[in-house]
Protein backbone atom coordinates (compact mmCIF):
# COMPACT_ATOMS: atom_id res chain seq x y z
CA UNK A 1 0.00 0.00 0.00
CA UNK A 2 1.59 3.04 -1.28
CA UNK A 3 1.54 6.11 0.96
CA UNK A 4 -0.39 8.55 -1.35
CA UNK A 5 -2.94 5.59 -1.19
CA UNK A 6 -2.61 5.55 2.61
CA UNK A 7 -3.20 9.32 2.70
CA UNK A 8 -6.31 8.89 0.22
CA UNK A 9 -7.94 6.41 2.59
CA UNK A 10 -7.42 8.63 5.71
CA UNK A 11 -8.91 11.63 3.64
CA UNK A 12 -12.03 9.97 3.45
CA UNK A 13 -12.58 10.87 7.04
CA UNK A 14 -13.54 14.11 6.09
CA UNK A 15 -16.71 15.27 4.22
CA UNK A 16 -15.13 17.19 1.24
CA UNK A 17 -12.85 14.38 0.02
CA UNK A 18 -16.04 12.29 0.51
CA UNK A 19 -18.10 14.64 -1.78
CA UNK A 20 -15.05 15.18 -4.52
CA UNK A 21 -14.66 11.08 -4.86
CA UNK A 22 -17.92 9.89 -4.41
CA UNK A 23 -16.55 7.43 -1.35
CA UNK A 24 -16.97 6.29 2.03
CA UNK A 25 -15.12 3.95 4.38
CA UNK A 26 -17.19 1.21 5.88
CA UNK A 27 -14.69 -1.02 8.44
CA UNK A 28 -15.09 -3.74 10.35
CA UNK A 29 -15.89 -7.84 8.85
CA UNK A 30 -19.11 -7.97 9.38
CA UNK A 31 -20.36 -4.27 8.12
CA UNK A 32 -17.79 -5.06 4.96
CA UNK A 33 -19.79 -8.45 4.12
CA UNK A 34 -23.08 -6.49 4.38
CA UNK A 35 -21.61 -4.08 1.80
CA UNK A 36 -21.09 -6.62 -0.56
CA UNK A 37 -24.27 -8.64 -0.24
CA UNK A 38 -25.62 -4.68 -0.58
CA UNK A 39 -26.40 -2.87 -3.91
CA UNK A 40 -23.80 -0.49 -2.93
CA UNK A 41 -20.74 -0.44 -5.28
CA UNK A 42 -17.22 -1.71 -3.65
CA UNK A 43 -14.47 0.29 -5.29
CA UNK A 44 -11.86 -1.02 -3.48
CA UNK A 45 -11.56 -3.89 -0.06
CA UNK A 46 -7.89 -4.37 2.44
CA UNK A 47 -7.61 -6.52 4.31
CA UNK A 48 -4.97 -7.61 7.43
CA UNK A 49 -3.55 -10.20 5.54
CA UNK A 50 -2.47 -8.54 2.35
CA UNK A 51 -1.82 -4.91 3.22
CA UNK A 52 -0.44 -5.80 6.93
CA UNK A 53 -1.09 -4.80 10.37
CA UNK A 54 1.00 -1.49 9.85
CA UNK A 55 -0.99 0.00 7.13
CA UNK A 56 -4.23 -1.23 8.17
CA UNK A 57 -3.76 1.02 11.99
CA UNK A 58 -2.65 3.93 9.79
CA UNK A 59 -6.25 3.64 7.40
CA UNK A 60 -8.22 2.62 10.76
CA UNK A 61 -10.22 4.66 12.38
CA UNK A 62 -11.19 2.74 15.00
CA UNK A 63 -9.15 2.30 18.15
CA UNK A 64 -8.79 -1.54 17.80
CA UNK A 65 -8.11 -1.77 13.55
CA UNK A 66 -10.31 -4.28 12.50
CA UNK A 67 -9.15 -7.55 9.27
CA UNK A 68 -11.65 -5.74 7.24
CA UNK A 69 -12.20 -1.89 5.38
CA UNK A 70 -13.11 -1.43 2.08
CA UNK A 71 -13.97 1.79 0.38
CA UNK A 72 -17.60 2.34 -1.09
CA UNK A 73 -19.16 4.29 -3.75
CA UNK A 74 -21.63 6.65 -2.03
CA UNK A 75 -25.03 5.42 -4.21
CA UNK A 76 -26.34 7.67 -7.08
CA UNK A 77 -29.57 9.62 -4.90
CA UNK A 78 -32.65 7.56 -5.19
CA UNK A 79 -35.10 9.38 -3.55
CA UNK A 80 -37.10 12.09 -5.67
CA UNK A 81 -38.12 15.79 -3.11
CA UNK A 82 -41.38 14.46 -3.46
CA UNK A 83 -43.00 12.25 -0.90
CA UNK A 84 -44.50 9.17 -2.27
CA UNK A 85 -48.44 9.25 -1.51
CA UNK A 86 -48.14 6.28 0.90
CA UNK A 87 -45.71 5.17 3.61
CA UNK A 88 -44.46 6.06 7.29
CA UNK A 89 -41.58 8.60 7.00
CA UNK A 90 -38.83 10.14 9.44
CA UNK A 91 -38.02 13.88 8.88
CA UNK A 92 -34.67 14.84 10.55
CA UNK A 93 -34.52 18.30 11.91
CA UNK A 94 -30.73 19.10 12.21
CA UNK A 95 -29.18 15.95 13.94
CA UNK A 96 -25.84 16.57 14.47
CA UNK A 97 -24.73 13.65 16.46
CA UNK A 98 -23.04 10.41 14.30
CA UNK A 99 -23.81 8.15 16.63
CA UNK A 100 -27.77 9.14 16.90
CA UNK A 101 -28.01 9.33 13.08
CA UNK A 102 -26.79 5.78 12.68
CA UNK A 103 -28.85 4.81 15.37
CA UNK A 104 -31.86 6.17 14.06
CA UNK A 105 -31.00 4.20 10.66
CA UNK A 106 -31.07 1.60 12.85
CA UNK A 107 -34.48 2.15 13.92
CA UNK A 108 -35.55 2.60 11.22
CA UNK A 109 -34.31 -0.02 9.34
CA UNK A 110 -36.14 -2.51 12.38
CA UNK A 111 -39.67 -1.01 12.15
CA UNK A 112 -39.84 -0.54 8.58
CA UNK A 113 -39.57 3.19 7.89
CA UNK A 114 -40.14 3.45 4.08
CA UNK A 115 -37.84 6.43 3.84
CA UNK A 116 -35.68 9.08 6.23
CA UNK A 117 -35.59 12.48 5.30
CA UNK A 118 -33.35 15.05 6.67
CA UNK A 119 -32.28 18.46 6.59
CA UNK A 120 -29.25 19.75 5.08
CA UNK A 121 -27.89 20.89 8.43
CA UNK A 122 -28.05 16.90 9.14
CA UNK A 123 -24.89 15.42 10.10
CA UNK A 124 -23.77 13.52 6.99
CA UNK A 125 -25.06 10.54 6.38
CA UNK A 126 -21.44 8.81 5.10
CA UNK A 127 -19.49 10.14 8.39
CA UNK A 128 -17.29 7.12 9.63
CA UNK A 129 -19.08 7.15 12.77
CA UNK A 130 -22.53 7.34 11.36
CA UNK A 131 -21.61 4.31 8.87
CA UNK A 132 -20.68 2.05 12.07
CA UNK A 133 -23.51 2.90 14.09
CA UNK A 134 -25.80 1.50 11.53
CA UNK A 135 -24.63 -1.50 11.83
CA UNK A 136 -25.35 -2.31 8.44
CA UNK A 137 -28.92 0.06 8.25
CA UNK A 138 -27.18 2.16 5.83
CA UNK A 139 -27.33 -0.52 3.04
CA UNK A 140 -30.84 -0.83 3.34
CA UNK A 141 -32.94 2.12 4.70
CA UNK A 142 -33.50 4.85 2.31
CA UNK A 143 -32.14 8.43 3.01
CA UNK A 144 -32.60 11.99 1.28
CA UNK A 145 -31.48 15.12 1.99
CA UNK A 146 -34.08 17.90 1.80
CA UNK A 147 -35.84 21.07 2.68
CA UNK A 148 -37.88 19.60 5.64
CA UNK A 149 -40.53 21.94 5.76
CA UNK A 150 -41.40 21.69 2.13
CA UNK A 151 -41.87 17.52 2.50
CA UNK A 152 -44.00 18.42 5.36
CA UNK A 153 -46.35 21.03 3.94
CA UNK A 154 -46.57 18.12 0.76
CA UNK A 155 -47.62 15.64 3.45
CA UNK A 156 -50.34 17.81 4.80
CA UNK A 157 -51.38 18.80 1.25
CA UNK A 158 -51.56 14.70 0.32
CA UNK A 159 -54.19 14.42 2.85
CA UNK A 160 -51.09 13.46 5.42
CA UNK A 161 -49.98 14.01 9.01
CA UNK A 162 -47.20 15.43 10.27
CA UNK A 163 -46.34 14.24 13.80
CA UNK A 164 -43.63 15.80 16.05
CA UNK A 165 -42.77 15.73 20.23
CA UNK A 166 -43.20 18.45 22.09
CA UNK A 167 -43.22 18.93 25.60
CA UNK A 168 -46.40 20.53 25.74
CA UNK A 169 -47.97 17.80 23.29
CA UNK A 170 -51.05 15.29 23.91
CA UNK A 171 -49.44 12.19 25.30
CA UNK A 172 -48.48 9.64 22.19
CA UNK A 173 -50.87 7.14 23.86
CA UNK A 174 -53.99 8.83 24.04
CA UNK A 175 -54.43 9.67 20.36
CA UNK A 176 -54.58 7.61 17.10
CA UNK A 177 -51.48 7.11 15.01
CA UNK A 178 -51.26 7.06 11.61
CA UNK A 179 -49.21 4.27 9.95
CA UNK A 180 -49.37 6.22 6.34
CA UNK A 181 -51.37 3.54 4.24
CA UNK A 182 -53.63 5.60 3.18
CA UNK A 183 -51.99 9.01 2.90
CA UNK A 184 -48.33 10.03 3.96
CA UNK A 185 -46.81 10.11 7.58
CA UNK A 186 -44.16 12.32 8.70
CA UNK A 187 -42.56 12.04 11.91
CA UNK A 188 -40.27 14.52 12.64
CA UNK A 189 -36.96 14.63 15.38
CA UNK A 190 -35.44 17.54 16.32
CA UNK A 191 -32.69 18.90 16.63
CA UNK A 192 -30.31 17.80 20.08
CA UNK A 193 -30.24 20.61 21.69
CA UNK A 194 -32.92 22.48 20.39
CA UNK A 195 -35.31 20.43 19.36
CA UNK A 196 -37.90 21.25 16.51
CA UNK A 197 -37.21 24.33 14.80
CA UNK A 198 -39.85 26.76 14.69
CA UNK A 199 -39.90 26.19 10.71
CA UNK A 200 -40.72 23.20 11.01
CA UNK A 201 -42.78 23.08 14.01
CA UNK A 202 -45.37 25.22 11.60
CA UNK A 203 -46.10 22.25 9.97
CA UNK A 204 -46.89 19.67 12.71
CA UNK A 205 -50.03 18.80 12.74
CA UNK A 206 -49.87 16.48 15.29
CA UNK A 207 -48.31 17.49 18.91
CA UNK A 208 -47.04 14.46 20.34
CA UNK A 209 -45.59 13.89 24.17
CA UNK A 210 -43.93 10.91 25.38
CA UNK A 211 -44.93 11.14 29.21
CA UNK A 212 -42.25 10.31 31.63
CA UNK A 213 -43.12 8.54 35.13
CA UNK A 214 -43.82 9.76 37.37
CA UNK A 215 -46.69 11.72 35.18
CA UNK A 216 -45.45 15.03 36.93
CA UNK A 217 -42.06 14.52 37.54
CA UNK A 218 -39.87 13.94 35.11
CA UNK A 219 -36.00 13.37 36.32
CA UNK A 220 -34.61 14.67 33.39
CA UNK A 221 -35.80 17.63 31.34
CA UNK A 222 -35.59 15.32 28.11
CA UNK A 223 -34.70 12.20 26.34
CA UNK A 224 -31.93 11.41 23.95
CA UNK A 225 -33.16 12.28 20.39
CA UNK A 226 -32.48 8.59 19.04
CA UNK A 227 -34.19 7.00 21.90
CA UNK A 228 -37.49 9.46 21.63
CA UNK A 229 -37.12 8.40 17.71
CA UNK A 230 -37.25 4.99 19.35
CA UNK A 231 -40.36 5.24 21.81
CA UNK A 232 -42.27 7.39 19.13
CA UNK A 233 -41.81 4.85 16.06
CA UNK A 234 -42.44 1.60 18.04
CA UNK A 235 -45.50 3.12 18.95
CA UNK A 236 -46.86 3.85 15.77
CA UNK A 237 -45.70 0.21 15.04
CA UNK A 238 -47.36 -1.07 17.97
CA UNK A 239 -50.18 -4.05 17.41
CA UNK B 1 -3.21 26.89 37.28
CA UNK B 2 0.34 25.08 37.83
CA UNK B 3 1.40 22.13 35.24
CA UNK B 4 1.12 19.89 38.01
CA UNK B 5 -2.60 20.69 38.58
CA UNK B 6 -3.69 20.82 34.73
CA UNK B 7 -1.79 17.49 34.48
CA UNK B 8 -3.62 16.03 37.90
CA UNK B 9 -7.35 16.72 36.14
CA UNK B 10 -6.21 14.83 33.12
CA UNK B 11 -5.00 12.19 34.68
CA UNK B 12 -8.77 12.00 35.59
CA UNK B 13 -9.84 10.60 32.29
CA UNK B 14 -8.50 7.35 33.53
CA UNK B 15 -10.01 4.97 36.11
CA UNK B 16 -7.19 4.00 37.97
CA UNK B 17 -6.77 7.90 38.86
CA UNK B 18 -10.68 8.51 39.60
CA UNK B 19 -10.38 5.63 42.18
CA UNK B 20 -7.14 6.76 43.76
CA UNK B 21 -8.18 10.23 44.05
CA UNK B 22 -12.12 9.33 44.87
CA UNK B 23 -12.78 12.21 42.15
CA UNK B 24 -14.50 12.38 38.60
CA UNK B 25 -14.60 15.60 35.74
CA UNK B 26 -17.62 17.40 34.86
CA UNK B 27 -17.49 19.35 32.35
CA UNK B 28 -20.27 21.91 30.39
CA UNK B 29 -21.78 25.16 32.25
CA UNK B 30 -25.27 23.30 32.62
CA UNK B 31 -23.51 20.02 33.97
CA UNK B 32 -21.48 21.73 36.59
CA UNK B 33 -25.00 23.75 37.66
CA UNK B 34 -26.12 20.57 38.10
CA UNK B 35 -23.58 18.90 39.81
CA UNK B 36 -23.94 22.19 42.39
CA UNK B 37 -27.76 21.65 42.83
CA UNK B 38 -27.54 17.65 43.54
CA UNK B 39 -25.94 15.90 46.77
CA UNK B 40 -22.61 15.36 45.39
CA UNK B 41 -19.54 17.41 46.83
CA UNK B 42 -18.18 19.60 44.16
CA UNK B 43 -14.10 19.68 44.86
CA UNK B 44 -13.04 22.56 42.76
CA UNK B 45 -14.98 24.29 39.37
CA UNK B 46 -12.48 25.78 36.83
CA UNK B 47 -13.91 28.36 35.33
CA UNK B 48 -12.63 29.92 31.76
CA UNK B 49 -12.51 33.72 32.84
CA UNK B 50 -10.66 32.85 35.78
CA UNK B 51 -7.99 30.18 34.33
CA UNK B 52 -8.11 31.60 30.99
CA UNK B 53 -8.60 30.00 27.64
CA UNK B 54 -5.37 27.82 27.44
CA UNK B 55 -5.71 26.20 30.80
CA UNK B 56 -9.19 25.34 30.29
CA UNK B 57 -8.48 23.45 26.62
CA UNK B 58 -5.49 21.67 27.68
CA UNK B 59 -7.97 20.26 30.82
CA UNK B 60 -10.72 19.82 28.79
CA UNK B 61 -11.58 16.43 27.18
CA UNK B 62 -14.19 18.10 24.64
CA UNK B 63 -13.49 19.49 21.10
CA UNK B 64 -14.77 22.85 22.14
CA UNK B 65 -14.13 23.41 25.90
CA UNK B 66 -16.78 24.62 28.01
CA UNK B 67 -16.73 27.86 29.85
CA UNK B 68 -16.64 25.54 33.22
CA UNK B 69 -15.15 22.14 34.49
CA UNK B 70 -15.72 20.74 37.87
CA UNK B 71 -13.85 18.40 40.00
CA UNK B 72 -16.38 16.32 41.68
CA UNK B 73 -15.98 13.48 44.43
CA UNK B 74 -17.49 10.21 43.45
CA UNK B 75 -20.35 9.65 46.22
CA UNK B 76 -20.16 6.57 48.91
CA UNK B 77 -22.73 3.54 47.72
CA UNK B 78 -25.71 4.33 48.78
CA UNK B 79 -27.30 1.21 47.46
CA UNK B 80 -26.57 -1.99 49.16
CA UNK B 81 -26.46 -5.33 47.31
CA UNK B 82 -29.43 -6.28 48.85
CA UNK B 83 -32.67 -5.27 46.01
CA UNK B 84 -35.47 -3.35 47.83
CA UNK B 85 -38.68 -5.63 48.14
CA UNK B 86 -40.65 -3.42 45.38
CA UNK B 87 -39.67 -1.50 42.63
CA UNK B 88 -38.54 -1.22 39.11
CA UNK B 89 -34.82 -1.80 38.40
CA UNK B 90 -32.67 -1.92 35.58
CA UNK B 91 -30.02 -4.79 35.34
CA UNK B 92 -26.75 -3.96 33.00
CA UNK B 93 -25.18 -6.70 31.64
CA UNK B 94 -21.88 -5.75 30.47
CA UNK B 95 -23.02 -2.50 29.14
CA UNK B 96 -19.28 -1.47 27.33
CA UNK B 97 -20.10 1.60 25.36
CA UNK B 98 -19.77 4.85 27.23
CA UNK B 99 -22.95 6.72 25.05
CA UNK B 100 -24.99 3.69 25.48
CA UNK B 101 -24.33 3.73 29.36
CA UNK B 102 -25.02 7.68 29.74
CA UNK B 103 -28.25 7.20 27.74
CA UNK B 104 -30.00 4.42 29.81
CA UNK B 105 -29.01 6.44 32.98
CA UNK B 106 -31.19 9.55 31.27
CA UNK B 107 -34.24 6.85 30.20
CA UNK B 108 -34.12 5.31 34.12
CA UNK B 109 -34.13 9.21 35.10
CA UNK B 110 -36.93 9.81 32.80
CA UNK B 111 -39.22 6.82 33.56
CA UNK B 112 -38.77 7.19 37.38
CA UNK B 113 -36.40 3.89 37.50
CA UNK B 114 -35.85 2.67 41.73
CA UNK B 115 -32.05 1.93 40.62
CA UNK B 116 -29.82 0.79 38.03
CA UNK B 117 -27.32 -2.29 38.86
CA UNK B 118 -24.57 -3.18 36.64
CA UNK B 119 -22.09 -6.17 36.30
CA UNK B 120 -18.66 -5.18 37.26
CA UNK B 121 -17.55 -5.44 33.36
CA UNK B 122 -19.96 -2.18 32.83
CA UNK B 123 -17.94 0.56 31.42
CA UNK B 124 -17.11 3.07 34.63
CA UNK B 125 -20.15 5.19 35.59
CA UNK B 126 -17.26 8.22 36.21
CA UNK B 127 -15.76 7.58 32.77
CA UNK B 128 -16.16 11.42 31.70
CA UNK B 129 -18.09 10.06 28.21
CA UNK B 130 -20.40 8.46 30.76
CA UNK B 131 -20.92 11.37 32.43
CA UNK B 132 -21.34 13.76 29.67
CA UNK B 133 -24.19 11.31 27.82
CA UNK B 134 -26.51 11.54 31.09
CA UNK B 135 -27.13 15.42 30.81
CA UNK B 136 -26.79 14.85 34.50
CA UNK B 137 -29.02 12.13 35.13
CA UNK B 138 -26.04 10.85 36.61
CA UNK B 139 -26.55 13.28 39.73
CA UNK B 140 -30.22 11.68 40.39
CA UNK B 141 -30.20 7.72 39.49
CA UNK B 142 -29.28 5.61 41.85
CA UNK B 143 -26.76 3.28 40.51
CA UNK B 144 -24.76 0.37 42.14
CA UNK B 145 -22.50 -2.42 40.34
CA UNK B 146 -22.90 -5.78 41.55
CA UNK B 147 -23.08 -9.32 40.29
CA UNK B 148 -26.52 -9.50 38.50
CA UNK B 149 -26.99 -12.98 38.40
CA UNK B 150 -27.31 -12.83 42.28
CA UNK B 151 -29.53 -9.94 42.41
CA UNK B 152 -31.54 -11.50 39.55
CA UNK B 153 -31.73 -14.71 42.10
CA UNK B 154 -32.82 -12.78 44.83
CA UNK B 155 -35.51 -10.59 43.09
CA UNK B 156 -36.95 -13.89 42.29
CA UNK B 157 -36.91 -15.52 46.18
CA UNK B 158 -38.85 -12.32 46.62
CA UNK B 159 -41.33 -13.50 44.47
CA UNK B 160 -40.74 -11.23 42.12
CA UNK B 161 -40.40 -11.15 37.90
CA UNK B 162 -36.73 -10.89 35.75
CA UNK B 163 -37.35 -10.05 32.61
CA UNK B 164 -35.31 -10.15 29.55
CA UNK B 165 -35.34 -9.46 25.75
CA UNK B 166 -34.94 -12.40 23.24
CA UNK B 167 -34.90 -12.63 19.48
CA UNK B 168 -37.09 -16.03 20.47
CA UNK B 169 -39.25 -14.46 23.37
CA UNK B 170 -42.57 -13.65 23.34
CA UNK B 171 -44.08 -10.37 21.99
CA UNK B 172 -43.34 -7.36 24.68
CA UNK B 173 -46.83 -6.21 24.12
CA UNK B 174 -48.64 -9.47 24.69
CA UNK B 175 -47.00 -10.47 28.26
CA UNK B 176 -48.26 -8.88 31.75
CA UNK B 177 -45.59 -6.62 32.55
CA UNK B 178 -45.28 -6.13 36.78
CA UNK B 179 -43.97 -2.24 37.63
CA UNK B 180 -42.71 -3.74 40.95
CA UNK B 181 -45.67 -2.45 43.36
CA UNK B 182 -46.08 -5.53 44.79
CA UNK B 183 -42.54 -7.52 44.53
CA UNK B 184 -38.92 -5.98 42.51
CA UNK B 185 -39.42 -6.38 38.68
CA UNK B 186 -36.04 -6.21 37.29
CA UNK B 187 -35.35 -5.63 33.17
CA UNK B 188 -31.84 -6.96 32.36
CA UNK B 189 -29.99 -5.12 29.61
CA UNK B 190 -27.73 -7.48 27.92
CA UNK B 191 -24.34 -6.60 25.85
CA UNK B 192 -24.06 -4.57 22.77
CA UNK B 193 -22.10 -7.20 20.87
CA UNK B 194 -23.23 -10.83 23.00
CA UNK B 195 -26.64 -10.03 24.14
CA UNK B 196 -27.71 -11.83 27.55
CA UNK B 197 -25.10 -13.76 29.19
CA UNK B 198 -25.50 -17.32 30.11
CA UNK B 199 -25.54 -16.79 33.68
CA UNK B 200 -28.08 -14.21 33.70
CA UNK B 201 -30.53 -15.42 31.16
CA UNK B 202 -30.84 -18.36 33.13
CA UNK B 203 -32.35 -16.33 35.83
CA UNK B 204 -34.56 -14.48 33.49
CA UNK B 205 -38.39 -15.37 34.10
CA UNK B 206 -40.08 -13.87 31.17
CA UNK B 207 -38.35 -13.64 27.63
CA UNK B 208 -39.83 -10.66 25.71
CA UNK B 209 -39.17 -9.23 22.08
CA UNK B 210 -39.65 -6.14 20.57
CA UNK B 211 -41.41 -7.21 17.37
CA UNK B 212 -40.14 -5.28 13.99
CA UNK B 213 -42.28 -4.25 11.27
CA UNK B 214 -42.85 -5.96 9.45
CA UNK B 215 -43.17 -8.94 12.01
CA UNK B 216 -41.44 -11.40 9.85
CA UNK B 217 -38.88 -9.47 8.61
CA UNK B 218 -36.54 -7.06 10.33
CA UNK B 219 -34.27 -5.28 8.09
CA UNK B 220 -31.97 -5.17 11.33
CA UNK B 221 -30.32 -8.17 13.27
CA UNK B 222 -31.13 -6.12 16.72
CA UNK B 223 -31.77 -2.77 18.06
CA UNK B 224 -28.90 -0.87 19.95
CA UNK B 225 -28.97 -1.65 23.71
CA UNK B 226 -29.93 2.02 24.38
CA UNK B 227 -32.62 1.96 22.16
CA UNK B 228 -33.83 -1.42 23.71
CA UNK B 229 -34.10 -0.40 26.98
CA UNK B 230 -36.03 3.01 26.02
CA UNK B 231 -38.74 0.59 24.17
CA UNK B 232 -38.90 -1.68 26.93
CA UNK B 233 -38.93 0.85 30.06
CA UNK B 234 -41.65 2.89 28.02
CA UNK B 235 -43.86 -0.09 27.70
CA UNK B 236 -43.43 -0.67 31.48
CA UNK B 237 -44.78 2.24 31.99
CA UNK B 238 -47.42 3.17 29.69
CA UNK B 239 -50.92 3.94 30.74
Amino acid sequence: MTQAEIKFVKSLSQKKFRDSSGLFIVEGEKLVAEALASRFTLERVYRREEIGETAMARISALSSPSPALALVRKPADLLQDNLPSTGLFLALDGIRDPGNLGTILRIADWFGISAVYASPDTVDLFNPKVVQATMGAIFRVRFHYTDIPVLCTSALQAGGQVYGTFLDGTRIYDRPLSDGSKAPSVIVIGNEANGISPEVAACVSERLFIPPYPADDPGSESLNAAVATAITVAEFRRR
